[in-house]
């Protein structure tokens, strides 16, 4: 299984699984824009290197500002982490729910971090037939019975946004609620869906976000919480010295000028997605149609294909897929691909072809 | 105040106190093998970075296979952290000790862990009368009051080792016992001090190391924990995903290669060590004589000098040191500095010398 420490992206494993060079393959597992990273985190890395003699700033105060800045929230309102897995972590610790809602499927990083700290799930359920988007009456459902909310904004695996009427009934509530907006940069009009600036200065609501995956540097670790003064300050306490390294903070600072990398990105991603579903619905599969650079699918009953197979034929074409039926509350026959770029993307399609033309013919 | 976030090495903060560029500070205040980085870090901050596209490997396995080899020790008894401030904290979650002995003066991290894991302190007293090294008699009756000894092995500020004899007395008690062996690499004939192959085994000892004072590379954080297999399980369950950058795991293990390195550092630091030694206490200071890359030492009662004083003249004259009366267990007069390449020292030494003069002239 590729998924042997919980999410995609190891190539490691896929060395082990498959037995080719981590180098070899062609990875639709992990959610990176293919566009990156910027060309300034090359110049970083290839001048800067001396620079790593140095600490990082404990108190992240480049990057914050820069932050502040683009987004128009006070400083005191962010606090930037060791990736998004970090301030997920931190947050459950800060906030100590007895009882968390949990959409299912979602992100597997939420119910870790509430069992880390103690604490209950409470699962709300999304529907295949309404293509996976919380509703409004189980989101009533839940707040019922739990202390806190903690949901994907736009949700990983199934790339839906919180519909508008649902994101209001939050903002009343009483509950606090952590919205994770890993993807949300990627959402065409982000700034119409984004809730930082409401986080900024709420008592009840966090937003996260990542910068791994829209700049796509995963491996150096970057996220950040926008929340109430007072509670940044509680999740700072826990956090660890010098948790941000130095490199992170310096890239992280520069990307956010590259405004072109940003507007072309965003616009690529339109165009290659509609794109992409459209192939993938050609070859018989059932698309979820969501707002960001991954696609939800699932095999249709009729095919008699599950996921397991279809990533063990995939892998040992050197092409990684999701298990998406690890996935709380999806069955085996769902799997997740990243959107790449159109080459790799008609790689996919024809080893997707080819696994299905495999399994199906070996079936009758 | 230099130290505002609790430690030297903050170039921003001198900044913004001094009113010089970051890059114009010659920093004694932080504690890095000025040898270093190995050349190979270059190499691989230069040809990698289009590597940083992808996510750490989740279980370290190339520089925790690469630490087991040159340790001996089993790969399950090794776990590796985002710096060694993240293995501290995660040692006092994991152990959860009641109430902890902590020599004073020790590094303030130890402290803050214990803390926020909702223990309190035992104080074990360093004594200046023996050159801040620990005494059976004070260990012993530590060990009546605690359930946690956490010691530094050698120490920071006093670069001192743990005696012989306290060592086989930790090593019979029942108590817990977590060494800080961050500065080990520095000490000649380090294997013969360094408690590491007993920790692997161990259902009582637990020792830290880091890699970022030896290799200079605080800015990318590396360390690692030796632990029974047991204990690295209950610490790795509590560490974020990703937690250890993919550049610090690929550094980690290219730079244990370099065994020339290793040699050329502890060649060098046995003789420029003894040498600014010598320099400090002609200039009348007193000094603590440690094992490692940084010294301590005090400013006579006579002198009336104060390192608060000290460390701002030095400040606007470019020259950072550590203002060591923040450690508890030390008074106003003492001082903390790395020791960095000859021409380096020797400015060091001016400064040290010109503020002397001006200082106690002033008081004349």
């Amino acid at each position: 299984m590729l998924e042997r420490y919980g999410h995609g992206g190891d190539l490691r494993t896929a060395e082990e699984a498959y037995g080719k060079p981590e180098t070899g393959f062609l990875d639709f597992s992990s959610n990176m824009n293919p566009l990156g990273p910027p060309p300034v985190v090359r110049q970083i890395l290839s001048e800067g290197w001396r620079d790593i003699v140095q600490y990082p700033d404990p108190a992240v105060r480049e990057l914050r500002s820069k932050l502040s800045a683009k987004y128009n929230i006070p400083m005191e309102s962010i606090l930037v982490g060791n990736g998004a897995a970090e301030l997920i972590d931190l947050t459950a610790r800060v906030l100590k729910p007895q009882v968390t809602g949990l959409a299912r499927p979602s992100f597997s990083e939420y119910e870790e971090a509430v069992h880390k700290s103690g604490g209950g799930i409470y699962n709300i359920p999304l529907h295949a037939q309404h293509q996976f988007v919380l509703q409004q009456q189980d989101v009533e459902a839940a707040q019922a019975a739990v202390d806190l909310l903690f949901l994907g904004h736009p949700n990983n695996p199934s790339g839906k946004l919180i519909p508008r009427d649902v994101l209001a009934m939050l903002l009343q509530g009483d509950h606090p609620c952590v919205l994770d907006e890993a993807f949300m940069d990627f959402v065409p009009n982000e700034q119409e869906h984004s809730l930082l600036q409401h986080a900024a200065e709420s008592q009840r609501l966090v937003v996260l976000r990542s910068m791994t995956k829209f700049y796509s540097i995963p491996g150096i670790r970057l996220g950040f919480m926008v929340a109430h003064p007072d509670r940044i300050k509680l999740a700072q306490q826990l956090q660890v010295q010098w948790s941000v390294n130095y490199l992170a903070q310096r890239i992280g600072t520069a990307v956010l000028e590259d405004e072109a990398f940003e507007i072309s990105s965003r616009q690529w991603l339109q165009e290659e997605k509609l794109w992409l579903i459209q192939q993938l619905e050609q070859l018989g599969l059932d698309v979820v149609h969501g707002e960001v650079n991954f696609l939800l699918f699932s095999f249709p009953v009729s095919m008699g294909v599950t996921v397991k197979q279809a990533q063990q034929h995939m892998g040992q074409q050197g092409i990684l897929i999701r298990d998406a039926s690890l996935f709380a509350g999806l069955n085996e026959r769902y799997c997740r691909v990243a959107v790449r770029l159109r080459e790799d993307n008609c790689r996919l399609i024809a080893g997707l072809h080819t696994m299905l033309s495999d399994l199906t013919q070996n079936r009758g």
